[in-house]
């Protein structure tokens, strides 16, 4: 067992440089080359361990999807009206961008370079998630749980709204992250509350 | 007077050309012949209307800069309490998203690319327009108007939950400008205000 759980950590290792060159340079600008550089690897034996940057940019963007749409699921197989649901999805949100900050900066920001067939699965992913979504705030909206807004401003509302949050959060500073997650939910569930 | 209206107008269709360019392959790809391509000049004629491409990107930064700070100099100026005057910047924000979309997606994204002394000047600017903002939002908290939210969250809540509506924003599609104004509005004035 030992050779495959050293290979599997080596792996890991040029996953974490990859996130990081692809934080601090963007994906278009990070060669095999620089990753190979950050891990101490002559570029030809990057290839033992990874076949391109896009399998890396896969990886991080599938993972950020899963662990959206499994959020979702629990969130919609778990009983509460739309106000509960939202709020627990949005501490997802908030979690996953002070928590993770540049997979998410990836996920938001790089996505687009993905190729086909990788991007149209990766788009549906997304799409699927999002009707999720504005189903609920649908549901919230015809129970007079929410105001009267346009689910889909709604709904971009909230995304765009923590988008700044993995750039601006360093654990350790003034503010913690749940702090952080209090005061942003705070100030985005009120906006949506009818009451 | 006849050839300087000329030349203004041209400069006018280049500089349109180039927010078009930087906003659909982002300012770092854009080259000097593609703009000059995209408005029928040869590389060499070019020159003689414009000195380089960031002279373009410095002309939309500071443009919008001055943009903002005017409307922050009319706000501050304007009689009413905190509320109103969060109001009137966020509607500011929301119709230039709305209005000037190209302009404003390099704006966004492409100030980065901002060479010193240029670079600083402008986060000179933006900071200063920051720091005024914050001093509203804590006029308004101290006045009660709005709720306990740490400053800089509703700052960079308010900032970030707009900054999708350039991107999606189509004239003559199911809303209208106005509506989209009024939705958002609702929605983020109701999430600062403590009643």
């Amino acid at each position: 067992m030992a050779p495959k759980t050293q290979k599997k950590t080596k792996k890991q290792i040029i996953h974490e440089a990859a996130v990081r060159l692809f934080r601090d340079k963007g994906y278009s600008a990070t060669s095999m080359r620089d990753l190979a550089d950050a891990v101490n690897l002559k570029a030809s034996s990057l290839y033992n361990h990874i076949s391109s940057k896009e399998e890396i940019l896969k990886n991080i963007c599938f993972e950020n999807a899963q662990r959206f749409l499994a959020g979702m699921e629990k969130v919609e197989a778990t009983p509460g009206n739309a106000t509960e649901k939202v709020e627990a999805l949005l501490r997802l949100h908030i979690r996953t961008a002070t928590g993770d900050a540049a997979s998410v900066m990836a996920f938001n920001d790089e996505w687009r370079h993905l190729t086909e067939p990788l991007l149209g699965e990766f788009m549906a992913l997304r799409k699927d998630y999002e009707n999720r979504f504005l189903a609920i705030l649908n549901a919230g909206m015809q129970a007079g749980q929410f105001r009267d807004i346009e689910p889909t401003i709604a709904l971009h509302t909230i995304f765009s709204s923590i988008r700044w949050l993995h750039d601006w959060f360093q654990p350790g500073k003034k503010l913690t992250a749940e702090e952080v997650e209090e005061h942003v939910v705070r100030m985005l569930m009120k906006g949506l509350s009818a009451s």
